[in-house]
């Protein structure tokens, strides 16, 4: 079978180009006993897919030169030798597998495959039900641990990370104050997403007087997406024994050089704060809990999501770019 | 009663100077029933003061200009009119009240006494036994949460805190690398208190290849008295799920700019780090546990300590001062 493959042609400095990126055509045998041959449906497209077309230590490997990319995905199987799968059964990775190559159809072994439950979009598996929900679950309960009264601010609050959070932060009673880009954004947060408000970071020349006229009270958790100048605004506001999930860093992903910033630690003295980054492969032994919370929440109209889709194989590489420039409102996914 | 104070004359800008202060006579009246009268015998210096001393929100209020400064001391009760002291008595602030003035003499309500037990040398109640020790223990048990077989690294390690923290990591069987100014200090670090290595970071211009052949298996906490460059140097040995008690900046105390550096967030996040802020004052309602466990390592000869006394009240100033340049080794003490 002829199938269409995009590979990490060269790592890129600074933001990725179309020098990046490689379509080529190859050739997939017949699935074998056991094996299932799938189509992706969709794919997601996230921030740290950046992370990995750098050749350094960090939680997950980098990505090869002249190999596919890959991300998370929904595909439908097209020919299955495992008697678990039908022809037409959507799926997903599993028994660690988290990811797809970026290709239009390959095989997988069965036993690194689950099915979907089809009550549910598929698309809320790789958004609100999937790592962004579970992201925004985890970050902010396990180490915001919010107590009604408090202020959380969110960076980045209209992408598929931020915008859970923040509605997960309402139900926990907090006063929630959104970040991100644009009139139609911060508009979106507090008309659709119950936001109490939000701060468009493009037409704030003075971040830190915005969050503070936003925050009367302080802040006592920032959800940190972005980084970069967004935080540094942050700062001036925490409150007294304020946690700071680190989550992501947005800003700073597409940096040439070390990214340098005001120092951060004798503000954590001074007001005792917490500073936690993390990654969502932590909370695997939790993932059941909180798909459990995040499917009730759904289910009874406290979460909503929104996802930006974006049609073609194709686009891969070109949706991927855009969630550097805040293209993006809530989830970013690629329909092939 | 004629006395001397010394108050703080101007707001330093940058490191502090003959100028930050100035020493005055003032008389004082006699104590009244309920209060006593205490000279001050030995006073604390710690890097803490610098803090103080600029006019900004912190977990301390700011010292006023042209009053007293104040810290941590030992004094003998001169005069009592309160039936629970006695002429001779050694006693420290208490109930609350944790300084004494800069006075050769100061009135105290006794209610804001506390005898100190005549077994222990007085000035290990401002180093091993007080607020050094106890910042030592929790910030590396409570945030540290050492683990047998753990790489530990601390700066300012031959300082108050530092030499308490790694040789309280020692106790928890862990590897332990301090870092300390001068070769006198690294090899008191090794040769008297147990540390496995120890880094001369004013004779390794590349202390990140310094640090990474002292931990061949990394950084599992970072305990970290110093910050700026030295710390910079760290971060690029941490192990995932690393932990770093933030405890002091005395490299940016002098500081005249807001410090730069390289964000930290990034490295957070690959390797979810977590960093702590705090001060010893969070502790409070655990005090007695800190100091029951540190006087039973005492006692029993598991926890040594130095310190490096100043004679004479006029001396109080340029005690200070030596902290910045590492003038010390263990706790500064002024000894009136």
């Amino acid at each position: 079978m002829k199938i269409q493959q995009i590979l990490l042609n060269d790592r890129p400095k600074g933001m990725p180009s179309s020098d990046t990126f490689k379509t080529v055509s190859a050739e997939l045998p017949a699935p074998v006993e056991g094996e299932v041959l799938v189509k992706p449906v969709y794919f997601s497209v996230d921030p740290y897919l950046r992370g990995r077309m750098q050749d350094e230590k960090s939680y997950i490997p980098p990505f090869k030169i002249q190999e596919p990319i890959e991300s998370g995905g929904v595909a439908a199987v097209v020919e299955s030798k495992d008697t678990r799968f039908r022809e037409g059964d959507l799926v997903m990775p599993s028994n660690g597998k988290n990811f797809f190559p970026w290709a239009t159809a390959c095989i997988f072994s069965g036993d690194h495959l689950r099915k979907i439950d089809s009550s549910i979009p598929p698309t809320y598996y790789l958004g609100v039900m999937g790592m962004p929900g579970l992201t925004a679950y985890f970050g902010l309960m396990d180490i915001g641990k919010p107590k009604a009264g408090e202020t959380v601010v969110i960076s980045g609050a209209a992408g598929a990370v931020g915008l859970v959070t923040g509605q997960i932060a309402k139900i926990q009673g907090c006063r929630v104050v959104g970040i991100a880009g644009g009139a139609e954004k911060v508009q979106m947060l507090t008309d659709e997403f119950n936001f109490d408000a939000a701060i468009d970071y493009k037409n704030n020349p003075d971040m830190t007087a915005a969050i503070g006229a936003a925050c009367p009270n302080g802040v006592d958790i920032y959800y940190d997406n972005v980084g970069g100048e967004i935080s540094d605004a942050v700062m001036y506001h925490l409150n007294p024994f304020a946690r700071i999930p680190v989550c992501g860093q947005i800003a700073l992903y597409n940096s040439t050089e070390i990214p340098m910033g005001p120092r951060v630690q004798p503000t954590l003295i001074k007001f005792s704060v917490l500073m936690q980054g993390f990654t969502i492969g932590n909370y695997a032994a939790r993932y059941q809990e909180g798909i459990k919370q995040l499917g009730e929440w759904v289910k009874t109209g406290k979460i909503k999501f929104t996802e930006t889709i974006v049609e073609g194989f194709d686009q891969l590489p070109t949706a991927l770019l855009g969630l550097f420039s805040g293209k993006n409102s809530g989830k970013m996914i690629v329909k092939v």
